[in-house]
């Protein structure tokens, strides 16, 4: 998918909403439990109850990856079942050189190989320039680059300053700007602080942001869309847990705070993106 | 398995060789094609000529997860053919927060989730500690962490140094030393030049190091043994293609680079451990 037809999506729908598949099989609701693949029955519902207010589908791949090999099964059923003008990120984190970073590429974005056809993956910075770029060489795929998050580690590195006073993910975020434009490359993006919005966007005025951290993890949407939209939106906000646990009538709970969402996107977009 | 156990094999085997099967459907040689499970039969082959020589294997899960689930069919069919007195590392590089790391650790230590029982996990340290910490808590597995990588891109971020002239690789090392010791916790530190041998081993004096970079990749083994080992020897240095690719007649082309690199390994084993 391009982002064009991303923008598009977002504009039709009224949301930038993604929604997260972290789908375990200790937390969905005891009637997915009989199902021949649990896993699966469960995404199927939550597919079902929020396709009309999401953007982006997000599994996580750990969730799968741990259920061996019919875990795979599970989350390849997950994304054939997926509408294809949904945008899809395999939120996987994968970070090698070269070879094996092509491995992981494939892995995601070649039906031939993995049976995978994913819009975008996360990727970590660690081990640079030849550990991001090999999956930038994929047509009208994505790398969505981790650069600051929203969890309480995200301290102990992304923030070291250098000698000039910048900090780690802003040299993360230049750095990777020389090497993919804002139509195959993303930032993941924690929200848990004004400024950081503010400076975030300022390095990357045209990058999409991929935003964890609302919702459960604290963050607020409404400062989110105030300080980091663009003109082209540039956002997909994740919430997982939230709605795909929000109650044993997954079909119910998980429509109803999808909408929920929705409808403070939509307001969002009506009072802050500037086109 | 603990440090104990791996030191006395170092010591019986006369080596701190480990064997990465970096093992690729279009690079085995044809004789393994025709087989029904070829890249099982491939790291089989690979596995019967240089266990001798070998203190590791590190599988590299790219190229596994690449082939979609019977990669990872092919992989849990090589785990259970490696001898259990051999250590271990699933070399996935996963790098993710709170449950979604408990999941990536699940997968690789324990059997009950993917049936996978590895040794060791390599981690990338990007989103901080508690993307490290849920590795640490299976008892006698051991976190890998990328510290100093071997790689052109390990220039754009891994050098990076603060106001107090420290560089990121250094901030790693000295951060993670307080999440886990020298008995669950090694580093990735790549053998490309002296300077960075001594100063990491100056940083970390009792921990393991795993080396990549000998070989193909440019790093002299002499050097490695003479600045980075330590009293327990604190050394797994890594060969993947220089082995497994070596000759068509694999069982044969194998066995004799593993077993050059070994006696090599065994010199220096003389020469420079001080017990």
């Amino acid at each position: 998918m391009n982002s064009i037809q991303l923008v598009q999506q977002i504009e039709s729908k009224g949301s930038f909403l993604c929604v997260g598949l972290d789908s375990d099989p200790r937390l969905i609701p005891s009637t997915f439990q009989k199902e021949s693949d649990p896993i699966f029955s469960f995404n199927k519902a939550v597919i079902d109850a929020t396709e009309k207010y999401a953007v982006a589908y997000k599994p996580n791949i750990a969730f799968y990856e741990a259920l061996g090999p019919k875990g795979w099964e599970s989350l390849q059923k997950t994304m054939d079942y997926i509408p294809k003008n949904v945008f899809t990120i395999a939120d996987a984190k994968r970070g090698d050189i070269g070879n094996t970073a092509l491995k992981y590429a494939q892995t995601f974005f070649e039906p031939a190989s993995s049976g995978f056809n994913f819009d975008s993956i996360t990727v970590a910075p660690y081990m640079g320039e030849d550990s991001v770029t090999p999956f930038l060489s994929f047509e009208n795929k994505w790398v969505i680059l981790l650069a600051l998050t929203s969890n309480q580690g995200s301290q102990d590195f992304q923030l070291i300053r250098d000698e000039n006073n910048i900090p780690l993910y802003e040299h993360v975020m230049r750095k990777a700007m020389e090497w993919g434009d804002a139509g195959q490359l993303m930032f993941v993006i924690g929200a848990t602080r004004t400024e950081y919005l503010k400076h975030v966007r300022q390095i990357a005025p045209d990058h999409f942001f991929l935003v964890p951290g609302v919702g459960a993890q604290g963050g607020s949407l409404e400062d989110v869309a105030k300080y980091a939209m663009n003109s082209k939106v540039g956002l997909l906000v994740n919430s997982s847990r939230g709605i795909i646990y929000a109650g044993d009538d997954t079909s119910v709970s998980a429509a109803r705070e999808a909408k929920n969402i929705k409808e403070e996107m939509s307001m969002y977009l009506d009072q802050y993106w500037i086109k």
